[in-house]
């Protein structure tokens, strides 16, 4: 089973796999093959999803942050029943880059219209990876597209954007059609911060999309009264729940009132594209990616693949651009070994280019030892 | 079982030794592992006689290449059974770099008085490594030392040199003690040059040495001469001997006045050392060099211990500094897979100062993969 996240900035996760498919080839020419493209919710997962469950890209018109419209994309599964959204799609800092950054009025509206368009047609297992988005607006205006109403004390509907949360006074769910709220929501969120406070959205992810100091107060108390509503709505605290942070609030927004729960996008990405069926009966799982950091590699697709090997009592061997700090983490995580694809001294630039042909090499030399018993 | 060569410019052989061991025990804390510092008969190969066979360096006062006094050395075993001589020890070309080159009359004179002190301690087996003479006297002077006598159609000693074997009528072996006849002689050397021709010690090495091309021309008559009336004394003809021409002639002579047979350095050292049988009952071998190039190895450590592994069905895993062209050659002859110790963009001085640390976490992985089944 080669099951790699991508190589960021050398190959994508289907080029690494047939590296290494190539590389395990030569060391056992009849060996049975399977090759699961990984990502961990960012770059690379629409492609990853589509390889594993076939489907295609629908492209629709949608709103950007600041409410213009924009052409954005989501992947749906060949069987309808499953969608990935990336959420940098429709509502990604880029898209605005072009004007002044409005932290306080950005929206995820558009994310919204994606995954409503997703479940009109049919799917009933919607993976939204955030990361990279210009709002911290709790993902009111992702709520609101699937139905949500946010209203002022005066039961006037608030305008979009995180800042008019401030006057917050309830939510309306009333219009949330049944099969949105029958879908399957998971949120592909790798921080863990809370929804406010020092640790929080605002706090933490304000300034690089452009909120002043004063900005980051405003928002982080707009985004304490939204979650206030919410525990008054629904009963659901997340004012304080891990991950709530992620995407300006998208997280704990989704969490409050879809009940949707964050987790580790490679965890949901395995999921999502069959990895724990697809490794039964594996001799050797090889995973990988290009830089395997031992120090930070929880949740990441090297140490979700590794998990889930042990589980099954597979081996699993991690092929990496390079390694870098103790791998003591990474082996009680599950992983068995990890190479880097390095051949001896070599600059950055070499490597990057000539990936494909020294992961095939190393894939090669892992494969003839696990073999060689 | 751990055997290694040194890692040139970087580690000796014993430190590549404990820094694979003190990997291969972080992989598998109870580990039971041999340490057998390698060599090929170059650089290292006493220390790695003395590492494994106990005893000590032998010092004594010998005759340098031009016949000047050196202080020279070569390695008695603990059990004073066997020796290893180097021949660049007392008939080096550095030792003359002080003087003039002289091609014509250089020797290998002192090279036979460590021998002959080693047979007097009671050595019956003693390793000539070759390698970096100044002579080309087809072991004439090493031959003398040890009792043989090279006259002229006169029945005149001839003088030292190669140039002189012009004049070579016989070769009187009468004063050659018993002992000398008994000892096992084995000459590690790497190169496969015949003694006389175009290919022969006289046209390949001669100009390294200082050989003029008219001198070169000379030096080739005088070695045909020279094997002439080896093959008319003893009948073994030397004159296409593959590695014949080796220091100067040094293995011909040997061949085919002493029966010594050239041999590869890696292989003689791997059987001087006694690897062959401490290879017994071991399940997986970790050898290595510093750059394993796999279009060039045979004959080499890695491909030796390769081999010997092959053989008895261990698999044999080489941890290089750096790795180079294809490794089919020596996955033909027995090597079940090689990895470098790079671990990522790194350039040439940062491996060589990092070797140990590096070498250690690359044998914990290869030993943790070995291990998972």
């Amino acid at each position: 089973m080669i099951a790699p996240d991508s190589f960021k900035g050398s190959l994508g996760a289907a080029a690494v796999c047939a590296a290494v498919a190539d590389g395990a080839r030569r060391a056992v020419p009849d060996a049975e093959i399977a090759e699961v493209p990984m990502a961990d919710g960012g770059e690379g997962t629409l492609d990853c999803f589509l390889s594993a469950r076939g489907g295609e890209q629908v492209e629709l018109p949608a709103t950007d942050p600041l409410g213009r419209p924009v052409r954005a994309r989501y992947a749906l599964s060949g069987d309808g029943a499953s969608a990935v959204v990336e959420l940098a799609s429709a509502s990604g800092l880029p898209l605005v880059s072009d004007l002044p950054p409005d932290p306080m009025n950005a929206g995820t509206h558009g994310t919204g219209e994606l995954i409503a368009d997703a479940v009109r047609r049919g799917a009933r297992d919607v993976l939204v990876c955030v990361g990279g988005s210009a709002s911290t607006d709790g993902g009111t205006g992702l709520l609101r597209a699937l139905g949500f109403r946010f209203t002022d004390a005066d039961g006037a509907e608030l305008p979009p954007g995180g800042a008019a949360l401030a006057r917050l006074a309830a939510i309306d769910a009333s219009g949330v059609p049944a099969e949105v709220r029958a879908v399957r929501l998971r949120v592909a969120c790798d921080v863990t911060n809370p929804l406010v406070g020092p640790a929080g959205a605002a706090a933490v992810f304000g300034p690089q999309k452009g909120a002043t100091p004063g900005q980051i107060q405003e928002l982080d108390a707009a985004l304490g009264t939204f979650a206030d509503v919410v525990a008054a709505t629904t009963g659901a605290r997340v004012h304080d729940l891990p991950g709530a942070g992620a995407a300006g609030g998208t997280c704990g927004g989704l969490a409050g009132l879809l009940g949707a729960e964050p987790a580790r996008g490679a965890e949901l990405v395995a999921d999502t594209v069959g990895l724990p069926d697809a490794l039964s009966g594996a001799g050797l799982v090889l995973t990988g990616e290009g830089r395997l950091d031992g120090q930070s590699a929880g949740g990441k697709v090297v140490s979700v693949v590794a998990g889930l090997a042990r589980e099954r009592g597979i081996p699993a061997v991690a092929l990496a651009g390079g390694l870098a700090g103790p791998l003591d983490d990474l082996h009680a995580l599950g992983l068995t070994a990890a190479f880097s694809l390095a051949d001896g001294p070599r600059a950055l630039d070499e490597l990057t280019a000539e990936a494909a042909p020294l992961l095939a090499a190393l894939a090669e030399q892992v494969v003839r030892l696990h073999a060689a018993r």
